[in-house]
Order: C-alpha cells, then sequence, then structure tokens
C-alpha cells in the first residue's frame, strides 16, 4: 500500500479544539500528522464585531495556505479535505460573548460558518454560570431560549467551562446532543475545568460527545502524563460514557506567548490577574507532555491507545470517527428547505 | 392551460431593487403579481453592525413568512422561487457604509447573503464619488481595491447613485459587469438621479445592466407619467445599449413613512435638511403612477411593452431574463473550490 493509500485506509483523524498561535508551520504541521479537521476558537470574550474581525483573519488565511487548509463547514466537508488533501477547519466561540445580548446574531454566526458556542467561560455569563463561579444558578432566561435557537440553526451547545448543574440543565433543555469539546474526567484529574461521573453519564446518555483535552492542567501528572495513564482513563472513560460518545479536544494552543493565556483568563472582565487553571508560579502556558507536542502526534495516541488494549475500530472512533458522526447530525439546520440550498452536495466518505 | 401552467411558462419577473416597508401585505402582493425575485436594499447608512440587525429582522420574516418569501442567494433560487411558489428577496446596500473602512467586510457581507452594493449613494464615499456632488474625482484608492474584492466575492457593483466619472471608471475596472439597479436616462428625463448616453453605452458595451425605475421623480412628468412614455423610453433605450442589458428595478418605496426617505436622503451626514430629488414643497415620496403601484402591477409593463412593439421574447428578457443571466454570471465566488461547497445544486428552470 502505498501512502497515500494508508492514509485513505483510515478512519479520519478530527480534533475537537485548539487554539494555536496560526501559521504556515501549524498548518504544515497539520497535513503532516493528518489532521482531517480541527475545530479551533475564533472568539474568548469578543464582542460580534472583533470576532468578524478574527474571521477575516481567517479568510486571508484560506486564501494564502489554499493548499494546507480551508472553512469547513458541514460533516462533508471531512470527505473534501481528505480527498483534497488539507485540513478543515471549523470556528466556535469559547464564550457567548460574540452573540452580545442579541438571539438573532445567532443565526447570523451560523450564516458566518461558526459550529460550536459555549454557553460560559469560566465566570456566569449572560446564559448559563462558568465553572469557576461559586455558585451555579443553571440555564438563565435567556440562556433557554439561546439554547432552543442554537438547536434550530445548527449551532453546538459546548459546555467546557461550564459548571455542573449548568451542565446537566443543558443537556436536558437541549433538543439536540450538546457537547464538552475539551476536557477530561475528574475522577482522573480533580481539576475544576474536568467532569464529574454525572455530567459524564448524562452527556453519554443523551448522545453528546466528549473531548479529551492534552492540556496540561486537564492532565493527571500535568506536563509529566504518561501516554499510557492517558489511554488508560480514555478506557474507564468509555465504560463510564459510551465508546461512541468520545473523541479528542486537544486544547492545543501552539506558539502562543503568555499574553493570549492572560486574555483567556482575564478579558476585560477584572483589572486584577487572574491565573485561571495556573498559579503565580506558573502564569503562562504548561508545557506539553512529550508525546504530545503538536499536530504530528495523533499516531502517538492511536499507538498508545492500541498498546491498553482497543481494537482497531474503537480507535477509529475516538480518533475522529465519532465526531464524524456528530457533525453529520449537528449542523445541518433544522429548518429544512430554505437553507437547505447552503448545504454542500452529499459526497461519500 | 391552467394558470399555474401559464406562469411557468412565462419567463420570470425579477425586479432589480424595492425599498419597502416589509409586511405580510406586500409579500402577498408579489405573490399575486407573479414577482419571482426581488433585491431589497438592506442598508442605506448602517455600519456593519447596524446592517447585521436588518438581516436579523428580515431572518424572523423569513421565518414568519416562509410560505411566501425566502432569501435568495443564487440565480438558482429564481428556479426555486417558481417551483415553490414564492418570491427570492435578494439582500443589497445602497451604500458601501456596512463595510465601514475594512476590506475584509466585502467577503463577510457575501457570506451573509448580500449580492449588490452601491459605491456611493449620492455622496463622496471612501470609495467614490456620489450624482449630488460639485467634483467628481472617480474612484479613490480604496474603491478600486474594493470593486477587485468584490468581483472576487461575487458582490454587484451598482452605481445607481453615483456620478458619471465615478462610474464609466468602475465599469472601466471591473472585472465583471457591473449594474446601474435603479435609474432611467437622462436623455427622457434630465433628472440629477438619471443616466447620460455615455454611461449606458458603456454599460451596454461591458456587458452590464441597467434596471428601469418607476420611481417617479425618475419619470418624465413624474406621478402623471404615462404607460406609453415609459415603454417608448424602453424602446429607445434598447436602441442605445442593446435589449439584452436591461430590465426592471422598480425603486418601490411602498408604504413607507415620510421620515423614511429622510433617513435616506439625510441619514446621519448633516443636520440639515436635504430634499434629495424631492423640495420644500413636496418634501415626502411621490404618488406612484397609477399603472405602477405596487407588485401587482408587472403585468401592466408587460402589457405596455407588447403595445410599442416588443416581440414575445424581448418583453421576457426585459421583465427578468435578463436578470437572471446576470445574477448567474455575478454571485459566484471567482476563487473556485473552497467556496463550491455553500452553492446549490443547480437546478434546471
Amino acid at each position: 500500500m502505498s501512502p497515500v493509500t494508508q492514509l485513505t485506509a483510515r478512519g479520519p483523524y478530527i480534533d475537537g479544539m485548539q487554539y494555536g498561535n496560526w501559521s504556515e508551520k501549524i498548518f504544515r504541521q497539520m497535513r503532516a500528522g493528518g489532521v482531517d479537521a480541527v475545530h479551533v476558537t475564533i472568539a474568548y470574550h469578543e464582542t460580534f464585531r472583533e470576532m468578524v474581525a478574527n474571521i477575516e483573519a481567517w479568510n486571508r488565511m484560506f486564501q494564502r495556505f489554499s493548499h494546507l487548509i480551508f472553512h469547513g463547514k458541514w460533516a462533508s466537508d471531512i470527505a473534501l479535505a481528505r480527498q483534497t488533501g488539507r485540513t478543515a477547519i471549523f470556528f466556535g466561540f469559547q464564550n457567548p460573548s460574540p452573540i452580545e445580548d442579541d438571539i438573532g446574531l445567532v443565526e447570523i454566526v451560523h450564516t458566518l460558518g461558526a459550529r460550536f458556542m459555549q454557553l460560559t467561560y469560566n465566570n456566569q455569563s449572560l446564559l448559563a454560570t462558568g465553572c469557576y463561579e461559586k455558585e451555579d444558578t443553571g440555564l438563565t432566561r435567556m440562556g433557554r431560549e439561546v439554547v432552543r435557537e442554537m438547536n434550530r440553526v445548527g449551532l453546538v451547545v459546548d459546555m467546557s467551562h461550564s459548571s455542573d448543574r449548568s451542565t446537566l440543565e443543558a443537556i436536558e433543555h437541549s433538543d439536540r446532543p450538546i457537547a464538552i469539546t475539551h476536557a477530561n474526567p475528574s475522577f482522573w484529574h480533580p481539576a475544576l475545568r474536568n467532569k464529574s461521573n454525572d455530567v459524564l453519564k448524562a452527556l453519554g446518555q443523551s448522545a453528546g460527545m466528549f473531548g479529551f483535552s492534552l492540556y496540561p492542567h486537564h492532565l493527571k501528572d500535568k506536563s509529566a502524563c504518561t501516554l499510557q495513564s492517558f489511554c488508560e482513563m480514555v478506557a474507564r472513560t468509555a465504560d463510564l460514557v459510551g465508546i461512541d460518545h468520545l473523541g479528542l479536544g486537544s486544547d492545543l494552543c501552539q506558539d502562543q506567548p503568555n499574553s493570549v493565556v492572560e486574555w483567556m483568563r482575564v478579558g476585560r472582565w477584572t483589572k486584577e490577574v487572574d491565573y485561571g487553571e495556573g498559579s503565580a508560579a506558573q502564569p503562562g502556558f504548561p508545557e506539553q507532555p512529550d508525546w504530545f507536542r503538536d499536530n504530528r502526534d495523533f499516531e502517538n495516541i492511536e499507538s498508545g491507545l492500541r498498546a491498553v488494549g482497543f481494537c482497531a475500530a474503537d480507535i477509529s472512533a475516538v480518533m475522529g470517527g465519532n465526531w464524524l458522526k456528530f457533525f453529520e447530525s449537528s449542523f445541518v439546520p433544522d429548518d429544512g428547505r430554505e437553507t437547505a440550498k447552503d448545504r454542500p452536495t452529499e459526497v461519500a466518505i
């Protein structure tokens, strides 16, 4: 088998979340690593207009690096990515700030290509409660309306940075399965950002998706976490959640200066320093484990899963097959005919 | 032949510009008049964010009146409109204010569905000179860049409210044919908004489109203009421009309060009153001629064209066939593959 045939024969590699300091170098590493699709963050605390400026910057990259990447909008773009040897880039927000206080912007941002939106980023938002708040009051009045509208237009509810009650209420209230694109189980590493067994079970039972994070603050033993420990954790999570609902969401923040992690944590909501998952002693981005430094290392995870006993079908599901199925049922609007013309002609994978 | 068969047998009715006070009543009149597609104005002086709010309002109408109208984005939506007995609504701006000073917004507004943008509205803009300015300096530096970008993404250059030199330079500089969506020839009625023979000839020679206005200030004898005079003017214009480049652009501003014509003329650019084409004696919207009061009267124009001697094929071309061909070559982006997936599957008309 030629290398190309081998690549096509395996299932897709899909990463459920990254936020790199985007460059030709990173896009070439995506290609070297055989990464077919990545959900990238295009907003942390941005207003609508600021988020649009970020899309404009992406549009310039799509023009300049059209041989490496393109704007992914539909599940069938995974097939297009594989056929053309490129990586499909799917947009998402870590925070609902881009829709401001305006429910009409939910449809607008979907039209612009957004496919994931977190209801909260650590703090209380207009929609729900973040995982760093002391009180979790669940979905707000606007939150319930916005979840319904997200369901209608095909924008995935992402609860990665939300607290437990809000997450459980989102799962309950949403007509479509939701996602936790990047986190780990707290049974393995009890970080505030990791998820309780109750949340994990409710997510799996509702056909939601859970993306495993490779961000050191979410890993047992942080930067020193071993591949074996990570893969054994995946196996335990599969027992709890079901193998069909698991994928990767690396949270890879490659080549970012530390000023960016400050922006992520502090935004414009405080004049003080907030270290988030870091500390005064380690305020910056932590070092990646040596078995997952960048987009070229997805094969290491595949090998690690094999080494702890996963079968080929389950490995393929976790590496991207499950995300692909989730994309297929999540992005197309509910209202049928009017928007059908914006959909691609379906392409067999 | 049943009425439905008759309707399908004739060519499409397409109106190159309207700005009504939109309501179920108007949409029902569009259906009663057999109007298959309308280019509607969604911005006069709005910023980007304000224009987005106008799209949000349209999205609510598309949901509420989905049995009457839908958002038209591609030429093939004309076929969809006819198959489903609805009117396709295409978006356009009378002024480049929604792209602010940001060329990246050209692609963004196309993604949001905008298909026409005037480079100027009466006044000097960042891009070109309006027809009410004393000095016409032609396309600006940014104007030349924006025209190139509009060509790339598939946003039509509309010079309805521009002055002669700017219009001739836009025709010359644009790689794609441009449009004057709503105006009349000044040989028939010498209003500032009407177009010189030089402009009309250059437009036709470059395969551009000219939409005849039914707005009384653009008509000979204004509200008292006769259908015969209008149709004879169409025939004279066909001799000058070529029948293939003519359509309708009614400029119908139905049910609007006079505060709206003030907004159109004055925006936020002056604290004084500017009467535009009106006067202190007649500051409001003028009365429509009795043979074109609303969307139910397109058949009158068809009859009028027949009465002055147009053949069936030429009538069909002017009533919508020429706009349809223009839409087919104007809205699809130049950059091929990446955006091909946003295009509809082509439907035979």
